[in-house]
C-alpha cells in the first residue's frame, strides 16, 4: 500500500489591500499572501474524510478578517500572527508556512511634498517575508525580490577554467546586471523588521555598486558579507543573482569599432548564480 | 484572384543598450525597438520574389549600427533618424513605423549622492515613442506606458444608468487605481522631447492626485486637459486607463464592520476606459 | 476648450464557464469576453455626470445572465446577442464591440473513447471572434490566435535586397516557425460559424505545410488565398505571423560540422510579418 | 568571518532545437535546459579567483555540442549524458543538476495522415526531467508540467472543519480543475523513459477522470497510487495540483436560477494542494 510521505495545502495568491487613515495622510498597503499547512491530513488524502481540513476558502477569509484589526506595521508581523492563528484553528496542522510579498507603492511627490493619498507603483521590486512555524519552533525570513540592478564598469571575468567548448573571451570591463532576490534569516523574533529591511537593502546595493568584481559569485559573497555586517539580527542570507547578459554587438562586420559601448541585452539564456552566506 | 489589401513587415523586440562615458559618470540607456515597413511589397507576398525586401536581420543590425554614432538623447530623436534611414534603404517602402520603449534605469543614490555608474531598474514604467514617416509626412508621438497609479479617496461613482442587471452600489468614496498608458501627438518636430515628457508626466500625475473624480472617465478627460495645458507642443493625447478594482471584502459575515478599509485587488475582470482629448 | 475626440469604455477579461449537461456527456465551454461601448458619453468625461453610463459591473453581469439561456453554440452567436443587448440597454452607445476568445478544452480520450465529462486543456491556441455593431451596421470576424506552427523544410529566403548592414546569408533550407494569429471577416451573418472555423483552420494549416515557401510573406499570402478558397462566407483574412527564429548554432568553432541540424530558438527579437488578403 | 554555506551556478533557459531527418519524416525536438553545478567553488566567491569556474557560456555551448551526436531519444537520456560531462570537465564540482523541459510539438495530421515535416505546438503541457548526479550517486526524475485538466462532475467537498471564518457551503457536485505538475523518481537507471512517461501520464489522467473525488487531496493520492501501480520503475511521485476555482455566479440577484451551470473561473487566489505518494 502506498503511503503519503509529504503533504501540504492552503491558499496561494491571496491579495489584500488596506487603507489606514491617519490625520495627515493615508497609508495604503498591498500584500499578496500564500498560507500553507502541513500535518496529519492523511484522512482526506487516503480516505476522502475532510473532518480535519480547514477549507482553503477559510484560510483566505482569515487573511482579510485579521487584517482589519492588525496594524500591518510590517509583513513579518502579519505573517507571524497569521501563522499562529492557523496552527490554533487547524489542530491537525503541525506546521504553518505563511509567505507575504509587499508591493512598493510610494506616495506621489510634487515639488518635494508627498501627496497625502495618491500613490504610484514605484517599482517591480517586492519586499518579502516567510514565517514557518510549528508548535515549538519558528523560522522568520525577510527579503527582497525582483530588483533589477546593473553597473557599467568595475566588473571583470578572467582566469576561468577552459575546456574544448570554451570560447568566451576574458573580459576586464563588462556590464554586470542582475535581478536580485535575497532572503535573510532572522536569529530572533521581536526585532524591528522595517529597520533591518532598510539597512540590509542599502548594504546590498552599496556593496554591489562599490565592489571591484572578479565574477558575479565574488560580488554575491561580498554583498552577503555586507548584509551580515549591517544587521546583527540576521544569521544568514541567501541570494539568487541571475547574470542578465548584455552582449557587445559585433559592429566590426560593418567597419565600425564598438568600443564597449553598444550591447544587446538578452533574457534567455542567462547565467544563474546562487549562494548562502552565514555568520 | 485575391489581392493583398494591406501589408507590413519588420523586426520587433530589438533590444539595445548603450554606455555613454562622461567625465563625471556613465549614462546607461536601454531601448526596445520595433521597426516596421509597408509599401509596394507585392512581389514577395504574391510571387515569392524578395528583390525589394530588406531583410529583418538588416533592420535589426541598423538599430545597433546607428546607435553607435547617435547620442540617444531622446527615444524620439533616435526613432526619427531610424525611420529616415529605413525609407532611404528600402525604396519599395512607402512608410516606416518605428516604436521605442525606454526602460527606467535610475542611478543608485547613497546619502543623497548619485552613484557614477550603478543603476537600479526603478520602475516597470516605460517611456515610449512612435514615429510614422512617409516620403512627405511624419507623425511623432511620445508616451508613458505601464505606470500603476492609485488614490485612496476623492473618487466617486454615483448617478449611473441602471438596468435589470445593475446591482453595483453607488459609492462616494472608493479607491481609484489604474495602470496608465498615455500617448500624445506632437504638432511639430524639433521640440525638446525630454522636457515635454517631464512636464506632461507631472501634469498627468498631479491632476490624477488632485481631481475630485466622479468617474474614471471624468478623471481621464481632466488629465488630458491638464497635459494639453502643460505643453503647447502637443495637439492631442490618448489615454487608456483600466479600472483596476479594489473591492471591499465582505467582513459583515463574520460580525466585523469593514469601514472602507479592507479590500481585495483583482486584475481580471477589469474596467476599461479610453479616450482622446484634442486641443 | 479641449474636446473629447474619441472614447470607449467597458469591461475586459470577463471569464465565463458553462456546463451543458447532455444525455451522453457534458459540454464544457470557457470564454473570455471583452465588451466595450462608444458613443455620446461626453457628459461623464467632461462634466462627471454618469446618467448615461451603464456600469462596467453591469456589462459584466450581463455576460453571465445571458449565458444562462444562450446555447453558446459558437462564440460568434454569443457575441452577436451580447452586442445587441448592450446597444439596447445603453441608449447613448452608438457602437458595441464584443470580443470573445474560447479556450480549447478537449474531452479526454482513453482507448479511443471520449470521456463523458473529463477534459484537458489541449492547446494554448484560442478561437476568437469580434462583433462590432452599431444601429445599422455590423461587422463579424472569426479567428485563431496563439497557434504555434513550424516546418523543418520547404522554406527558403534568398534574392533579397542588400545594403551596408546586410550580412544574412541566403538560405534555401531553413526552419520556418511562427505563432499564427488570423482573423477573417464574414461577408454575411447567419452562416455556420463552427463549420467555417474548421475548414478555414484546416486550409491555413495544410497550405502552411505544403507551400514551397520563398519567404514568410509568400506563405502568408498563399495561406490567405487558401482560406478564401475554402470558405465562400468570408471576404478577407488578416494574418499576423511573427518569424520565430531558430538560428543554426555555430559548432564550427569546436570542429563540429552542423549540417542544418542544431539550432537555438529565440523569442526576441523576432521578425514580424502581417498582411490582409481580400477576395 | 562569514562562510559560504551553500553555492550553485550554471546556465538557465538554454533553448535547443534539433532536426533529425529520417527517410519517411523529420523529427523535430525542442528542449529548454538548465544546468547547474555546486561544489568547492569558494575561491571564486571569497577571493575572486575563477580558476575552477567553467564559464556558464561553456556550459551553454556544451548543450549544443553534445546534442549534435546525441539521439535525444528522451530528455532523461540527454540529461544523464550532460550531467556526466559536466562533472568530468569541472573537477571542483561535486554535483551536477540538469533539468530539461520538452515542448509538445506534434506532427500536423491531415485526413488521418501525419505530415512528414510540419508541426503544431499542440499544448502548453511540458514533459520534464531532472538528473542530479554526484561522483557516486544519481537521482533521476521524469515529469509533466503545466497540464490543465478539469472535470465537470464526480467531485465533492463536504464534512470539512469549520471555524468562525468558515462560510463555504458544502458541495456534492462541483467542477474540479487544476494545472497538473507531477514528478516521479525512478528507482533505477536504464529504463524505457518514454514508455514510462506514456503509461504514467495515462494512469494519472484516467484516475483523475474516473475518481469519485471527496477533495482534491483525495484525488491527488489516488492519482499517485495509480501511477505507482502503472509503472514499477518509479519509487515515488510528487504532485502539485492548484485548485483552479470555477465559482458559481450569483444569478439569483436577477431572478434567474443558476442550476450549477454558469461559473466564473479565477486564477487568483487559488487553492494549493501538494503531496508525495511513495511505494
Amino acid at each position: 500500500m502506498p503511503t503519503l510521505s509529504s503533504n501540504r495545502y492552503g491558499k496561494a495568491r491571496v491579495r489584500l489591500s488596506k487603507i489606514t487613515r491617519l490625520e495627515t495622510h493615508h497609508v495604503f498597503t498591498e500584500y499578496t499572501v500564500d498560507a500553507l499547512l502541513d500535518g496529519a491530513f492523511e484522512a482526506t488524502y487516503i480516505d476522502g474524510d475532510n473532518k480535519d481540513v480547514l477549507p482553503t476558502d477559510t484560510i483566505k477569509n482569515t487573511v482579510y478578517a485579521l487584517a482589519k484589526s492588525h496594524s500591518l506595521s510590517s509583513p513579518e508581523a502579519f505573517a507571524l500572527d497569521l501563522s499562529e492563528h492557523y496552527l490554533k484553528h487547524a489542530p491537525a496542522a503541525t506546521q504553518a508556512d505563511v509567505s507575504i510579498s509587499m508591493r512598493d507603492w510610494q506616495r506621489m511627490s510634487f515639488a518635494g511634498d508627498a501627496h497625502p493619498f495618491a500613490y504610484n507603483g514605484a517599482s517591480q521590486e517586492l519586499r518579502t517575508t516567510q514565517v514557518i512555524r510549528s508548535k515549538d519552533s519558528m523560522a522568520i525570513t525577510g527579503g527582497i525580490a525582483e530588483l533589477p540592478i546593473l553597473k557599467t564598469t568595475d566588473s571583470a571575468f578572467v582566469g576561468f577554467l577552459k575546456d574544448e567548448y570554451t570560447v568566451l573571451p576574458e573580459e576586464r570591463d563588462r556590464i554586470m546586471a542582475t535581478k536580485l532576490t535575497a532572503t535573510w534569516r532572522y536569529n530572533t523574533s521581536g526585532v524591528d523588521y522595517n529597520h533591518c529591511y532598510t539597512i540590509i537593502r542599502t548594504a546590498l546595493l552599496q556593496c554591489f555598486a562599490d565592489h571591484q568584481s572578479e565574477s558575479l559569485q565574488h560580488t554575491l559573497f561580498a554583498m552577503g558579507t555586507a548584509a551580515l555586517e549591517a544587521c546583527r539580527a540576521i544569521e544568514s542570507i541567501h541570494m539568487v543573482m541571475p547574470n542578465v547578459h548584455n552582449f557587445p554587438f559585433d559592429l566590426g562586420r560593418f567597419g565600425i569599432e564598438n568600443k564597449n559601448e553598444i550591447f544587446f541585452p538578452a533574457d534567455e539564456p542567462h547565467g544563474y548564480i546562487e549562494g548562502t552566506v552565514t555568520r
